[in-house]
């Protein structure tokens, strides 16, 4: 039988040593070095960060599996649903790491036979510290954060990022348009593990993707399941953890407005 | 003969205390009353924040004239460009303030006869203090910013609020579609004054907008220009101080590219 809690308290301290890897290593990076070489150090530290991970799961959990955006490690023949899996994205919102040097997180799920279990979120340059064990309560940092209440499209901020708001290929954009009409407001960190952390603590109240793999919300999963919120497809099905999907997440209910405008 | 680098002086001990008076309301305000009251509690603070600074601006400056967001200041007959003129938004990004209680900004700025003289922004939560005098150099707190160098759209952090990329009064949206595609992504945070902040400081690289005023903008304009970055409207053109106005934001020679796409 697994000890969640100590995968949970494990997870959570790899991943606060890991931010504090990726912080530094902003802070050492002089400008005009940076600029030159930006995609090389994302590169570089997407690999470090997994393979850190990577060690430390195969020293305590030998027999984890690890699903991880930079495919590090060695290719590993399992079933999702049958295995304890590990779903890591080391930086999630690389794109801001070199241009922004914040607002990007490390993303580290834990899924027991296909089960969402844990999520942590961590925010580094914010040092914020989003994490659920299910069953257990959400928290930021030290602080539980409180279960997410409903609320109407109008009251809501919506992120969404503009290339599904333009012809494109993945839906008829027409669609979106009463969502960013009747919405509060539209807004686009650009990293969606961010983007689901931040509904969890009501900074956002709903978001929506069209090609997000299953590192990028692994964790936001388990999060905001944890505090009453949604996390489907933009069908509102079952999200599938071993293939890109479409997304919507929200507070309780919203999804539902949402669609009933998509359809 | 003004002493601007006083006002200057004046105009930031202010700011920082009007940021801690928004800092301190959003701690009190616990989650059900704010949630509740949370536009009344935005209308008093934006009003109690331009009373803050037009009774301090009154006191020591009894003959400038104040641009404020909420008017609270008794009506005033003078000519933009033959007065002296603080140009104040007490919070920028008021639907932030509500619903993250985050990202948004107190801006002030000092025009001299219409000439852009001083610019401070302010992000009392991350405790940020963007400001420039003209000719002096523009600051992150107590650090110089560098100059900004140029930058091509597809490397750039484009901010635009999706409004404006699906059928809208201002613009024909498919004009800004390029922009979206070939940019390296899009962002929106919802504060004006911040998005040009950010530009100042490289985390976006170009900001467009259509319908802004005066005061979201004053002092953007004066802290963008001291590093060598660009503020039009989106032709090209001076922007008008006394009128609403299409704007663009942007790194030195990033505006044209921008322009070259919406020809």
């Amino acid at each position: 039988m697994l000890n969640y809690e100590m995968i949970f308290e494990n997870a959570k301290n790899w991943t606060k040593e890991a931010g504090e890897n990726l912080r530094e290593s902003l802070k050492q990076a002089i400008e005009v070095e940076f600029k030159t070489s930006a995609s090389d150090l994302v590169t570089k530290k997407d690999r470090e960060i997994e393979q850190l991970f990577a060690q430390k799961i195969n020293e305590i959990y030998p027999s984890h599996m690890i699903l991880g955006e930079e495919g590090t490690v060695a290719s590993q023949d399992y079933v999702f649903a049958e295995s304890e899996v590990w779903v890591i994205d080391p930086i999630d919102g690389t794109t801001n790491f070199v241009n922004q040097k914040m607002n990007f997180a490390i993303s580290v799920a834990f899924y027991d036979k296909g089960q969402p279990v844990i999520g942590i979120i961590y925010d580094p340059i914010k040092d914020e510290l989003f994490s659920a064990l299910k069953g257990h309560g959400a928290y930021l940092n030290d602080e539980r954060i409180e279960s997410l209440k409903a609320c109407k499209l109008q009251e809501a901020l919506i992120s969404v990022n503009s290339l599904w708001t333009i012809p494109n290929e993945k839906i008829e954009e027409k669609k979106l348009f009463p969502i960013v009409e009747n919405a509060r407001g539209i807004r686009y960190i650009g990293s969606a593990a961010l983007e689901i952390a931040w509904i969890a603590v009501g900074r956002l109240d709903a978001y929506i993707d069209f090609r997000l793999s299953p590192w990028d919300i692994g964790a936001g999963i388990v999060i905001l399941r944890e505090l009453g919120g949604e996390a489907t497809t933009l069908e509102g099905h079952e999200i599938d953890m071993t293939n890109t999907s479409t997304t919507l997440f929200s507070r309780p209910g919203l999804s539902a407005e949402i669609r009933s405008y998509l359809a």
